[in-house]
């Protein structure tokens, strides 16, 4: 990508420029203008609900599943949703400016860390138009400004929001282009910003594999990504029956579409025949295919074989891929061999196992006794989520505001001078 | 870059099975080794000078700049220092394991984060052996493998370096792949090096911008650089001449071949007649050629114009750029414009002006009343340093052990659903 269209670079410029402003805005300033959001989406509602009906149309003329319409489709209640979001981000803390510590040289320079926003941080998504919403807020609190580029099945939909969200920042006083739209489905706009390492710091894609990968190639700006969650439970010897059927069952059936559902169930060899029957007749009930390996079909013959590419699968669907294994080690590779970094889970009543797991497992949520489902930035207490990264760079498993900022160094001396 | 030759992979491929055992070594097996090192460095001094001597005979050959041979050049002083280093990195408090913070949820989850190694890293650089010790001593210390690419002009010192510490890792019961050195000054290595994501977790290129650049462009890897140090001074209308005059002498002359020198002096025009001329004498003294802007040099009648071109320079040469600014608007304006992002320092008595440049300055480390050149892992406290980054992603400034971590979330629980 050589050469940068005109439009492409101006968005660009614009969002740097606003970005300088953005980064000095008081939290009062910043929690007026998503106060003021919410207002102006419910105001709203029969303009974005006309807006939307457009992308309706079209997604009916493209034979989009019902499953996806569904999830396009603006409604009194999801605007409200939206509008609710809001008002959360508002009421959270605002990262900006915190020093995480502060010491004292032996010289006496006092040297500190400031969290600082990012910058200008790109977002590229497909799913739902709430994104738009949802990320704009987080980006606008953590002090970015945000350059959006949303699914062109919502097109209509992520422009009227925008501008409604763009209104609120004139109102507030602050720069409406610290929240900015990509205005046309081309792709080559996209192909454009992901070259421009001087004006965007970051860029977080949200959606299926193939965008994602996409992406990372054509980027030459950081990416935080998660491709996919291959996500472990390992029921150990020691293992609480009931509580080890329990959490298996909450994390594939709960919410098998997500990252954080269970796709792979590992077993101790010790435990399986007690184990495996149990789990197997609840998770059938729920209409759950199971795939095991050899000693699993031993203990449970109806089911399906577990072919190697099992291992790598995430189903995002109620299938379950099972095998036995001979220990915590085994499991361990296992996880280390097939997993996506992204979550797992051991169930044991044995403290030493239990550490073990927790220490020597280093994807990005590790958990004890407690269903994969908890991977997830509300449910960590972060306030807020704007993805979750398997990338270690930079943040790892979900992220809240925080992980929208970096530190500065700050020194206060006295006129020190270095020998 | 689409088929990766065998050597490539199988280094690669060692270095991550490596990484699993170096992430869960205590502190002690690590320091052991590390202290190892030293003593192996030290008794070996004698077949390193003799290594290196092949490495001079070919500088001399290539025709090398005097001052590049003799950083190229092993010593019984050097590699003493580099065994200092060594023990000195034994020392300092081990990242891993350590946990960040810790707190409960309504549902009696307790939630923590634990920093943990980044993996496998890729170092490049251009520069003196001593960074092969020092760099993979720092990966080791943090629980990383790392792969080393060092300058061709330095290729049989780097080799019999990398020799003794992989015998130091065996004796420690260490796999010694997790240091390995490229084992050919073929480019086409690291180019492959540089796509393998699955194996590799970071890249960090150190030496000329042109190396970084190339580095950057072809890497799908995360990379931590800087291209280059354009730090400033600003002296406000407030300053203690004095102080200003010492400060700003010492950012430009103590060392002025390095990335934390002053290239930009910015002075407020109330200070500007009775402070310049005195800073002018003093640098010129010192041998410094200034080149100024058209109100510098209404005061400073004898020195050279600024061109447009000087405000983007590093000059890592005894030349300073000068400006007239109206005051701290016009100082950070400038900045933000042609600042590299490294950092920036003022010099004030003004309470106000001091906390808003800390506050509005978004470089990776600015300072009130202090020499430029303390941005620097020693100098603030860190006790190593790996490199410096102005990527604001994951890390920002001198980045120390720390920086070559990462934190997963740890979560204990007791049988907690998600409902």
């Amino acid at each position: 990508m050589s050469k940068i269209s005109e439009p492409v670079l101006k968005m660009a410029r614009e969002a740097k420029e606003s970005a300088r402003v953005t980064a000095s805005l008081s939290s009062e300033t910043k929690n007026l203008a998503l106060i003021t959001m919410a207002e102006r989406l419910s105001e709203e509602s029969e303009a974005l609900i006309a807006e939307n009906r457009k992308d309706l149309d079209g997604a009916g003329a493209k034979g989009l599943s019902g499953a996806m319409i569904d999830r396009l489709r603006l409604t009194e209640q999801s605007i409200g949703d939206m509008a609710a979001g809001l008002r959360e981000v508002a009421a959270l803390p605002d990262p900006v400016g915190m020093v995480t510590s502060m010491w004292k040289r032996p010289n006496g320079l006092q040297v500190g860390r400031m969290r600082i926003p990012l910058g200008v941080i790109g977002i590229i998504y497909e799913s739902r138009p709430n994104v738009t919403v949802d990320a704009a807020a987080l980006c606008l609190k953590s002090g970015n400004s945000v350059i959006l580029r949303g699914g062109s099945e919502a097109f209509h939909s992520n422009l009227a929001l925008t501008g409604i969200l763009q209104e609120a920042l004139r109102s507030s006083g602050i720069p409406e282009k610290a929240i900015q739209i990509v205005p046309t489905t081309d792709r080559t706009a996209v192909e454009e910003l992901l070259t421009m390492e001087d004006y965007i710091d970051l860029i977080i894609p949200r959606g299926g594999e193939d965008l994602i990968r996409t992406v990372v190639r054509l980027s030459r700006i950081p990416v935080i990504k998660h491709y996919k969650g291959v996500c472990h439970v390992f029921v150990d010897a020691s293992a609480d029956i009931d509580m080890a059927v329990d959490i298996c069952f909450n994390a594939k059936v709960q919410r098998p579409g997500v990252c954080n559902a269970m796709e792979t169930l590992l077993v101790h060899s010790g435990v399986a025949p007690e184990f495996l029957p149990m789990a197997a007749e609840k998770l059938s009930e729920a209409g759950v295919e199971l795939r095991g390996c050899e000693r699993t079909r031993a203990i449970l013959p109806g089911i399906g074989e577990a072919a190697e590419e099992d291992w790598y699968e995430e189903y995002l669907d109620l299938i379950l891929a099972v095998r036995v294994v001979d220990g915590i080690d085994q499991a361990m590779d296992h996880i280390a061999v097939y997993g996506s970094l992204h979550t797992e889970a051991i169930v044991t009543r044995d403290y030493h196992n239990a550490q073990r797991f927790i220490n020597e497992v280093n994807s990005s949520t590790v958990l004890v006794n407690a269903s994969t489902r908890f991977s997830d930035g509300f449910q960590l207490g972060l306030g807020a989520e704007i993805g979750i990264s398997t990338t270690k760079l930079h943040a790892f498993g979900p992220m809240g505001l925080e992980e929208l900022t970096t530190t500065k160094f700050i020194i206060y001396g006295d006129g020190q001078l270095r020998s």
